[in-house]
């Protein structure tokens, strides 16, 4: 008898595979090559955060945690947000998470019943989308504005987009991979329309802290009433170089905190035990890695901008946040993933592909400034040809 | 303006919370409280994978992880899996997962569509039903019988239970919290019948090597092909030693495992890189541990055995595998979620309520012998009063 394999439900085959991954895939690690491909800073975690997971493994601390995350981490959540924005939160408020995409994954558990909308503003990272299809919700895009490599949000598209299946807006702001950062005034015009249509607002505020111009980026948590319908999102993977750990914190009205740790519960129980007890190092003692990683990430910002702000074929202007350079090619009839399959050959530099950030993508490229400026340096000097 | 407060989804909202962390909660480490009450050991993980995971922080492995699981661990895997179930497995078949509830998760999102169901044979650890409707499926429940504190499977009630919206059986054996381990020639049967109906077997293997009459329990691994409908379920956390580290694996047909990385990438990229790399330690030094922590879970079944098996009102027989004695109470006419409370109250003994088991538990008590001798014996002596 011959079968078919067998097969997952159709709209789960029918999720894109990552276009990142498939230009990376099979070239990690190779030698000679210049990787700024995946978002993440080419730095070793700091070592006080390392020794606090090592001090408590050695303290025993390899059991499970409570379903809303150890009563440390979320006390030091709760400082470290009233000491960054200035105003109190309560406690209760707070739900630990295994990474910002997971709390992502939480959140759209908790809001989207099979044909509810969600209003993506895009580009954008990939995940959030699938993440609405894998709960058989709908994904409808918002495009960004770019006008001279500077991207910016049409309030009255996203308004118009929305219906009474809407559900949630995702905001990722700082963007990846455009670098968008919310101005204050869009903010609040999409807080006080989110309020009135009763709408949640996700924000993705993972790269809220590495900003060039100011000290942190606008977020919603600064102008939210506590019961407003706002999720935001933060992770320890790219302020505190901790991609590999996994792990990261949710801000929401106090009445759906129980139903964030049932969720929890029910993916995966909590994060790593010992790896919130190193979120509590990361948050008490980390403000000056923090900024001392902007202040790096923006040295490298304005080397690489020294080279790409030059490049003929290139339209670029330099993010004031997040730590990716996206950029338009002219003339790359090729299209983006093939594109970045020639330069990751023959230049033996790794980039991102546009096509990878879903509509709007196309035509543009993404470099991940998180590397040392030699590295840095280095590329610009092999894409030279390629984009000059 | 009085607002009500914001909501997640109905169906979210009406998720059961935990009975059990209804019982424990705000009692955690009180001092003088036997705690039998969680599926957990009171071993801190031993040494050497502790090491492990201090070693791999030390190198630095604090960056992003392959969406499937690093090489080492997946080979690892392969490994382990040839070793106990006596024949070869490819190692595409392996998606390291973080924790065997993730992976649960991982595998009703692969096949769940909104309005397909899953029989799950219970009573049985609540999680499981729980993520099947957070996808929008319906949970149908297929009972167990007891006689003489003895679980057993009627399979004619089960493959009754099917119909064509069936896409999934979820199988926990052994069980928590009966310890029904499922004979060789009914999984066999059960095999055959999937196979025939084009229907999947989730079979949560958790408790495979923590059996008290033989090496392993019985596991659809050893008699399912490749590409058989059957995924099948571990984890680290009860065999290891290692509940707070959240860390498991998936056995898949090849065909699903790309579906499978995906949806890691969708849910939290991958577990904790260094955390995987202690699971490699945990796979390949780990079998002396795993034999001793089994020897040592029989002394102490047979230990609270010697009570429980002679108090007037239980109706019990020592289980074959896991770590849970479920017993029958007679003329518990409070119900088992306030007899619970009051043995915590009066006796200091903190149990599970049958309750927290779904459909069939209600009369029943879980206690979970996986506590020192000392501390069950005296467990006993204080339950004495109330069990017989």
């Amino acid at each position: 008898m011959s079968r078919t394999p067998p097969e997952v439900r159709d709209l789960i085959r029918d999720l894109p595979d990552s276009q990142i991954r498939e230009v990376a895939l099979d070239y990690i690690g190779k030698p000679g090559l210049i990787a700024l491909w995946f978002g993440e800073s080419d730095e070793e975690t700091p070592d006080f955060i390392r020794d606090a997971a090592k001090a408590a493994l050695d303290a025993g601390e390899t059991f499970y945690a409570p379903n809303a995350g150890i009563g440390p981490l979320r006390a030091e959540i709760q400082a470290y947000m009233t000491r960054i924005y200035g105003r109190d939160f309560a406690r209760d408020r707070f739900t630990v998470t295994a990474s910002g995409m997971n709390a992502i994954m939480l959140a759209f558990q908790a809001l989207v019943d099979p044909g509810d909308n969600v209003l993506v503003i895009s580009p954008v990272w990939p995940n959030c989308a699938e993440t609405v299809k894998i709960l058989s919700g709908e994904v409808r895009r918002v495009l960004l504005d770019e006008r001279d490599g500077r991207w910016s949000l049409d309030l009255d598209r996203l308004f118009d987009a929305a219906d009474e299946r809407t559900k949630a807006v995702f905001i990722n702001s700082p963007g990846n991979p455009t670098g968008w950062m919310m101005p204050e005034d869009q903010r609040d015009a999409i807080m006080e329309w989110a309020r009135r249509r009763g709408i949640w607002l996700i924000a993705d505020d993972v790269y809220a802290r590495l900003v060039y111009d100011r000290h942190h980026a606008p977020s919603f948590v600064e102008v939210a009433d506590p019961d407003d319908r706002v999720i935001a999102i933060n992770s320890f993977s790219k302020s505190w170089s901790m991609t590999g750990w996994r792990l990261g914190w949710i801000t929401a009205p106090a009445s759906i905190g129980g139903a964030l740790a049932k969720l929890n519960e029910y993916n995966m129980a909590a994060p790593t035990t010992f790896v919130q007890h190193a979120g509590v190092a990361a948050l008490r003692d980390g403000d000056p890695y923090v900024d001392g990683l902007a202040e790096r990430l923006h040295r490298r910002r304005d080397l690489i901008t020294q080279s790409l702000g030059r490049f003929s074929r290139v339209r670029y202007t330099p993010p004031d946040a997040a730590f990716y350079a996206f950029f338009a090619v002219e003339g790359m009839a090729e299209g983006s993933l093939a594109f970045c399959r020639r330069l990751r050959d023959e230049a033996g530099v790794g980039l991102a592909p546009g096509s990878a950030f879903g509509p709007g993508g196309e035509g543009y490229l993404r470099l991940c400034f998180a590397s040392s400026e030699a590295a840095l340096s280095e590329a610009m000097e092999r894409l030279q040809p390629y984009l000059d």
